[in-house]
């Protein structure tokens, strides 16, 4: 590394329980303050990292990702320049390489440089010739930390634990990165059990299975979607991720769809999660099902960048 | 619609001419203070909005539409962030409904979500489950409302009234929506006539001629450029929109372009508007005759869009 | 001109050695600034253009050039709106012209557009039509203003001196705008020698030579890299336009790169350069050399933009 104090953000692992602890609490008191919002006032936060600066440069399109990062980023006071499509525009086509391209970014002297890369492992490199901090926001099939991060935080505001939790993912467990990613995190609290519904061919991967077990993770996998769900916390739908190669048919796909006579079972008190965007594995009757806090799950994802931003770039 | 108290921007026809009025009148003390503008003093506005952020989703390209909302925004203060083509960039390619995207936006807590879209009725069905203000920025063939306004307030402006008006409108009445979302305004007005001159196959649509005989304005329908035009007040040239699949052959085409030798026969005090882009229709000599004013009426769109916020975001 | 007052920065040849001198003077302030930021108190130049605004117009992506004027603007306190590929995203497609483009823009009130444009000229005809001033981001393969002055400023400060220097330009000078408006600007000192090293089908224009000649500047022509290179100060390295065309196999190639044996020779205080992005005309292993100034060079761009904008917005 260029500069080894630097606070990049990079792979979900690198996050300690300590560490979630403080930017979950920072998250929540951020929300509250949005939330209760008083405009003729001044945000106590409006100006916190005033004349700080993000280059926001993703190789690959997220409206999602790059609005909370860039919006994040302004709430603070932050300026922000930022690229939809590096890939197209940028001197990518002239061949440069992404070394090149982070080192002459650095030379304009942002204080944070958000990335988004086709290729895995991307965000490594990145920070590898960085001189400034550097935050993954999704390398190919490998890491996307700030999705975990959001999706651990809203485990813990809706059911106010994350320990002795039973979490059922379901769905395309082979090609979704946020299901290994939040199973790396799981992983580090106690006495959760995670229990894998998909069909045979998009299974989760034996890597993440026996990482779980060396942790004392209880595991069940499934090929079928469970109807004892009364035991269950936190419901973790995902999309069969038909671009990368993903596929099922329709029959199958449906049994995996969560639906209201599904949801009917889950106790009151149950979750419902879907890293978005979604297409029919959840029915959108289920929206209005009070258990249903997917939307709110990635609103969370505003609040986590915001306190991630505040502690990347607060004296060391 | 999720919250009915909230001042969406859909569609022309909500407007009020009080409302009009009101806002013309913001948009014309707004203009002042820019033009006026002592860049080393403080604008009153500069601050207005401060701790309000807007979202610009495009999902059909429009840079002159795009700029002056952003730019709008910014000069009350707002932060935005805009994406340039969601239909691109973004998860629609993943399968996500337009219902989904919004949602999500509105866990970020944006004030205002601008929506421009290549599907008619978009900005209803945006409007219909968000928690913010939504602004149709067109919609399709559909409405392009607050370009309607800019068309009104642009009479107003320079003739002093909307009232007593004789308006020509011409060129592609079939496929230009502009047109369409001007006479549903000019209908609110008393002693409005107007002279739709069009290629047969181009001509305006029956339902707003009818619309304009229920609420008396004076119409007239050609299939020629009407050469007798000394007591018209506004002509409003418009575009073939060749991309839409209007056609028609050169010859046909040139009839109905304006000409320095058309103009002459105009009195000094008529108005020539069009909403731009615009090919052939109006040559370029014209752009030096003071009657010209679609240079004019383009940049109103900046102030009625400040002054539409201004209303939008103040408290209810 | 529809304004003959106004600070366009439209060509190179524009640029006085008085002028250039006042702009380095205060890059190098500005710099100085920024390297030594101390975020808790606020920024010197922070505020200096609050209230003004910039609109990006670029038909043609860099992702280099438009990041560091919109942060150059933004450390300054201005609004920017940019757009990532007019050609794409806007009214050309409508088959609108330039020339229009830009009057609507003026019509938003901007204080400047910079424009990068595809067509060579483009900036020229803007400045034209244009009531507010037009910086030129590159038009075509005509000039690049702002890329040779952080060429000169470069040099200026890494040697001290821009007289009496002895530069070796390198690669592809038939297709390279760089290099053509650098030569220019070289012009207007005493005592600067010019070795042009290229293959013999990428050489040189003789328009440059014979303009460099008259200008009693030193001018060498060489069809292979020079050995004895122990009298330069400054390589200039340039890369193979391969999307203009130009095209030399693989072995010629490399005998234009440079690698380290070929820096081994040089005098201590030789600086390294080149526009970027590069190729292979640079190996890697030269970053780590203290002469390699290249990512600074790229860096530099950012301070001369400031330093030019605080200039163009200045009081006449």
């Amino acid at each position: 590394m260029k500069n080894s104090g630097l606070r990049h953000i990079l792979e979900a692992r690198q996050f300690t329980p300590e560490f979630m602890e403080k930017i979950f609490a920072e998250a929540s008191s951020l929300r509250e303050e949005v939330e209760n919002g008083n405009y003729h006032g001044l945000f106590k936060t409006a100006r916190e990292l005033e004349n700080r600066g993000m280059f926001i440069l993703f190789y690959e399109p997220s409206t999602r990702t790059r609005f909370s990062f860039s919006d994040a980023a302004q709430r603070l006071g932050m300026r922000v320049t930022s690229t939809e499509d590096a890939k197209i525009f940028s001197s990518v086509a002239k061949g440069e390489t992404l070394e090149d391209t982070i080192q002459v970014l650095c030379e304009y002297y942002p204080d944070v440089i958000v990335l988004r890369h086709h290729e895995t492992g991307a965000a490594m490199r990145a920070a590898k010739v960085s001189s400034v901090p550097i935050i993954n926001a999704g390398d190919g099939i490998g890491e996307h930390p700030t999705q975990a991060l959001l999706d651990i935080y809203t485990i813990q505001q809706c059911l106010g634990r994350i320990d002795d939790i039973n979490i059922m993912m379901i769905g395309d467990l082979l090609n979704g990165r946020t299901v290994r990613s939040l199973a790396y995190l799981l992983a580090k609290y106690k006495g959760v059990k995670i229990i894998f519904c998909s069909p045979k061919e998009l299974g989760m991967n034996q890597d993440i299975i026996s990482y779980l077990q060396r942790k004392e993770i209880k595991v069940e996998v499934l090929d079928y979607f469970l109807q004892d769900i009364e035991d269950v916390d936190v419901i973790y739908q995902t999309r069969i991720q038909k671009e990368r190669g993903s596929e099922i048919d329709d029959e199958l796909e449906k049994k995996f769809a969560l639906v209201p006579e599904k949801v009917k079972k889950l106790n009151q008190n149950a979750i419902i999660m879907h890293p978005l965007p979604r297409n029919n594995e959840i029915s959108t009757e289920i929206d209005f099902n009070p258990r249903a806090r997917y939307f709110r799950q990635a609103g969370n994802g505003m609040f986590i960048r915001m306190a991630l931003l505040k502690w990347m770039l607060s004296p060391l």
